[in-house]
């Protein structure tokens, strides 16, 4: 995954830790209609596909009261990306970016936040809408969205609303 | 930290798995005024203190392009929690309620997700207000905000709203 060969004309790259400082638990996978990384939608707003997160038999009585909030924050591991590159060129956007003004799935640590509408709980399934990544990817963590802390309507990114005007 | 001790009545603990299934790097520190953990406010909307978030020298060609989102969302370890319980007995709220419904840092994965507002730059420091965790703690990932895929302001969590009618 590391090969020098994956990076692109402007990207660059550093040398990894050594050693990690913490350690994850997958709590579960999510089961969603895709299968390989070009048949994900580009974002998560861009489908409203019925997705899936089944949570391990360990961790199911977390979930008392959840089917009571209309939005969740799951993270989840981006099992499929290397770490290393500090800056990248993303298909669409043609001039290399620093990783932290990006939310491609390339960085030190490779979770990913989507919020998505709760349909329902069945026991330890969850059916949801607004993911977008693979069939299988590893649960990290779900968490109840609050609007009060967590929805910022007026919130702007300057590269992407530059390159949208365009 | 894991001692049956620090269990109140209602709290439902695990076993937590043998193994971890993925590795983290700390990626910088996080700088704020509360040095304990019943300084800090209780949440982050409750301060408009600027907090500092230092990002370690190998990363920081990866802060290219952030200065202008007007938001981030910032995920860090809250190192000071157990990760055993899956039901937990949140102080103010006086009776249990699943780990995944609460935003407490008790949880598998004790990673916590703020959405800040930026201030400024320079070099390796951000300033940034919307903080509430203790000074050091470990700062894990940055993404830009946006408000397109981020901010959900209809969303509802029921238990909370019901007893803030009380």
């Amino acid at each position: 995954m590391s090969d020098e060969a994956d990076i692109r004309a402007g990207e660059v790259a550093v040398a990894l830790p050594e050693t990690f400082d913490a350690g994850l638990y997958f709590i579960g996978r999510i089961r969603t209609p895709w299968k390989r990384r070009e048949d994900c939608p580009k974002n998560a707003r861009e489908s409203e596909a019925v997705c899936t997160i089944e949570v391990e038999q360990r961790w199911v009585a977390g979930l008392v009261d959840v089917d009571n909030c209309s939005h969740l924050l799951i993270l989840y591991w981006m099992h499929q990306a290397r770490r290393d590159l500090v800056q990248q060129v993303p298909r669409h956007y043609g001039r290399p970016r620093g990783t932290f003004a990006l939310r491609s799935p390339v960085r030190p640590n490779p979770i990913a936040a989507s919020v998505v509408r709760l349909l329902g709980i069945e026991g330890a399934r969850l059916s949801v809408i607004g993911l977008d990544c693979l069939d299988g990817t590893p649960l990290v963590d779900l968490k109840p969205y609050f609007a009060s802390t967590d929805a910022v309507g007026e919130a702007v990114v300057g590269w992407h609303t530059e390159k949208q005007a365009h």
